[in-house]
């Protein structure tokens, strides 16, 4: 039966009560590692505040909505984005391994780090802010750091967004659908046999036709 | 509140009666189809069922629960895997163009074709049946293909996971997230720009480092 959405959104009461920002910290925790771990649809508010130990009701008080507690969590931290565009921004040469490895690191980091990239990730199937931000992680933020190449190529933004989405692909494979045979090597191995598949899209040898 | 999962389950009756084979195949079709665009978690019976033009009780009572209905369509064929293979067995000269092209073709081919592979990608990250029938995907019966390979180059196997898993990345970003400039593409322009770097993750030139 549809509920006006208006009467779930208890605005929390002003002042200082004590545990309050603790208790909207272990939400947002607990809901980091749930959307991470069940991607957007399969995480529920009830599982999330069985993980944080606090009623149902109280998350709803806090954040209205699954809509804008995902909203609040799963964004892509600045220090992120500009990893991938300082990748991109260096010599041609070697750019392959340094975007392959700032891939890596940023969505196999500790879960401070990667959790939300990879709550994004399970989320983008299902859920469209998620899919906006992959989306704009692959190509608007990246092309930042591909600016100076435009011009010499026309085709390096189409480049760019092709070897993002192959090393998304790494990641589904590791950390998704977690291929033992890919999940069990390690990292340096993996960069060690995928940054030259990355560079030769990236800057293709000319001699080559 | 629930229920004896056995009282939801009624065998359908014996007998020809008109209709029963068209009205599966329409439920089948509507699942295919459902599970494909919003993956395992969020395709419900009651939207297959709405689809395909019949209750929900009927949808119950021919397949017994979503996870059967699932796993009656979702099943890789024979003529799927098989391209697949026969792309890794020819010459290792091309490799990296038919194995981009074969993935290509498959994922991105008619409905009936790329639908299940579809519904098995959105749905692996949620789903477990899903999620291991893809692992085989990459894995199992591709390596049927490699087997001659093997003993040349003891790496093959990974570097034919990865190459698989960022083929996979390509199809999410066409196909899943949708990311505008790579939907946009011809799929002879991506094939061209990425052949040359699964070719050289799959079959690495001696001569460099």
């Amino acid at each position: 039966m549809p509920t006006n959405p208006n009467d779930a959104v208890t605005k929390p009461r002003r002042g200082r009560r004590p545990g309050t920002s603790e208790t909207r910290q272990a939400i947002l925790t607990a809901a980091q590692a749930r959307f991470a771990q069940d991607g957007y649809t399969a995480a529920t508010i009830r599982k999330i505040a069985a993980d944080a130990n606090v009623d149902a009701a109280l998350v709803m008080q806090f954040f209205g909505s699954k809509e804008e507690l995902f909203a609040t969590i799963m964004s892509i931290s600045p220090a992120a984005m500009s990893r991938i565009t300082v990748a991109f921004e260096g010599p041609e040469e070697g750019i392959g391994e340094r975007l392959t490895r700032a891939y890596l690191e940023l969505w196999e980091g500790p879960p401070a780090e990667s959790d939300p990239l990879l709550g994004i990730l399970r989320s983008a199937i299902t859920n469209e802010l998620a899919a906006t931000q992959l989306r704009e992680f692959i190509l608007a933020r990246l092309l930042e750091g591909i600016g100076d190449r435009l011009e010499a190529d026309p085709q390096i933004a189409l480049r760019a967004g092709l070897a993002s989405t192959m090393l998304i692909g790494v990641i589904v494979g590791r950390r998704i659908i977690q291929v033992q045979l890919l999940v069990d090597e390690d990292r340096e191995t993996i960069i060690h046999l995928v940054a030259p598949g990355i560079q030769r899209i990236l800057a293709p040898d000319p001699a080559t036709p």
